[in-house]
């Protein structure tokens, strides 16, 4: 996957890129967000022809009947396995976008220009495809990689405060991940601005496409990046499930503070380790309660969940700051508990 | 991918590798067909607990619906990535049975176990999954790679002789590839039996394998593997839509046909040579004929094949029998023609 950061020249590298492809047609995905607010920006820095897909936008269109959308539109527009995909949106319309292209015909190549900070640091990188299923996530997809991806933080403006900080967990995952300076870096920061932002995304794509290229399909290594998404997706699922959706990033939030509790529980993190940790997260997010429904709910989702083992509830946790552990089974009971004395 | 023969003691190597596997849960996918000839048969051999999973047969079931009912019975049944499918079925079954496998929470293993010479020589092996959208065939689907194949030819047994005759048309069309003593041993056949098939089918499975090795994602030499199959695609086609499905092979070898003459007007066949390919050919097909209106719908299907590139057509045509030649561009009206003169 190749990598075209905007400030370097980007967007001349990658139309030089696809055009040295000699694809027989291309495509460019929006929906109705990144089609106001992104499009015409978009269509002021490319200079060949291009076929429009535009569809419903946001977590309840990430579907199959969406990407049924997509592949019609393909099929009208005579789109062949030469034909290219271009992906302009958020972390949904991308996973989705990815999911359409890599089954259409068996795979047609695309490449992502990401317009949401959660897309940038984490959704567009790895290669993850996927769509919804009924309320459970991206439990229909594959493992694809992009041709490439274009950064341009200018996206970013056109971005809801509320969508800046969702896309900001990931970046603060990465940073209790790796820890170190990136850690302390992003641990000092009370409000992420553009212009931060911009320095630290290529420490967090770099970061992320490292432990990938070692692990592409998650079969080792890579499971720690789903620290906080075990819990999360279950919440998301939940949220789902209400008709009150909220944002990836919000759920991850919350679920790196449960996985944080069961880190301490059952895997040696130092409490006062955690209480710092709980101190950067409280900036971006609430502190997490739940009536005992909602637990028998999220416990009823984490059974569902594609990252278990023989119906058992795998999680990444935390011996310190920067020293993740994978494949860590909890009982559910115990699981419980953390949710209740979040 | 591992190739298991019954009369090699197949079975039982078959089952210590699935044990050695440990696969937190097993599968079983048949259509109503398999179910009843297959399943008791397949049930007396192995000697570990599955859940049974059964959908609707026939290439008209072959869709996204019927994917949705295997997703749900796999997420039902407790499925997780770390859970094997096993695809007992002919074409249609392991086509659709390893896409579901292949998307589902982004890919669990399986295996498949052909019960017709269709699946046995052709569509079980190679990774090609999908399933149709709409009219177009195997529109939706990936490249991946069964974990195995279990190869017993008492299946065979139970097919009716449509069936039987459909699959031989993957064995002649590996016939008129290969060329040399294969190709000979063919085309002196006049029914295939099931003792020949047993001789033949290894021959096949090699041939077909050896290729797939040498380019699993059709960009080069597999594209020789679609001789007969541009036109037979579109046949099939014509067929599905007028809600009148014939079988893959009839239309394959219908397929091979039309092709062998385009061959001797683009490729430099010699006419003596389709005659005796004609003549072979005529043991298990009728002379194609198309009325114009089914000729314009065949060309419209055409134009959406996913072989094609910049809209052009493109076929495996014939220099001599052992000698295909692929990324051939036939313009429509000499398609048209060759559809008119057969």
């Amino acid at each position: 996957m190749e990598f075209f950061y905007s400030e370097k020249n980007g967007w001349n590298k990658w139309l030089k890129s696809i055009a040295s492809k000699k694809y027989s047609s291309c495509f460019v995905l929006v929906d109705q967000n990144t089609a106001k607010h992104c499009l015409p920006y978009f269509k002021k820095q490319v200079d060949f022809p291009f076929t429009l897909i535009t569809v419903a936008g946001g977590e309840a269109s990430k579907n199959l009947k969406t990407c049924t959308v997509i592949w019609e539109a393909l099929l009208k527009g005579g789109a062949d396995r030469h034909s290219l995909l271009i992906i302009l949106g958020g972390g949904v319309l991308t996973d989705m976008g990815a999911f359409a292209a890599a089954t259409f015909q068996r795979g047609i190549q695309f490449t992502v220009v990401p317009t949401s900070l959660m897309a940038m640091t984490d959704a567009a990188i790895g290669g993850k495809t996927g769509v919804n299923f009924g309320p459970i996530k991206n439990q229909i997809g594959t493992f694809t990689q992009a041709e490439s991806l274009l950064l341009d933080t200018r996206f970013l403006n056109t971005l809801p405060l509320l969508e800046l900080h969702s896309g900001f967990a990931e970046l603060l995952k990465h940073g209790i991940l790796k820890g170190g300076t990136y850690w302390k870096q992003l641990a000092s920061l009370s409000t992420p601005t553009i212009p931060y932002l911009e320095k630290l995304l290529p420490v967090s794509i770099s970061y992320k496409q490292h432990i990938v290229d070692a692990d592409a399909k998650e079969s080792g290594l890579r499971k720690v990046l789903n620290f906080g998404h075990t819990i999360g997706h279950a919440i998301e699922s939940l949220h789902l499930a209400k008709r009150k959706p909220i944002t990836h990033g919000a759920a991850v939030l919350q679920g790196m503070w449960v996985e944080i509790v069961l880190s301490v529980a059952h895997a040696g993190l130092k409490p006062e380790i955690a209480n710092q940790l709980f101190e950067v997260l409280e900036r971006f997010t609430k502190i997490p309660t739940y009536t005992e429904k909602e637990i028998s709910l999220l416990l009823s989702y984490l059974q569902h969940d594609k990252k278990n083992n023989s119906g058992n509830c795998q999680f990444v946790l935390l011996e310190a700051i920067g020293k993740p552990v994978f494949n860590q089974v909890v009982a559910l009971d115990h699981i419980a508990h953390a949710l209740r004395i979040c």
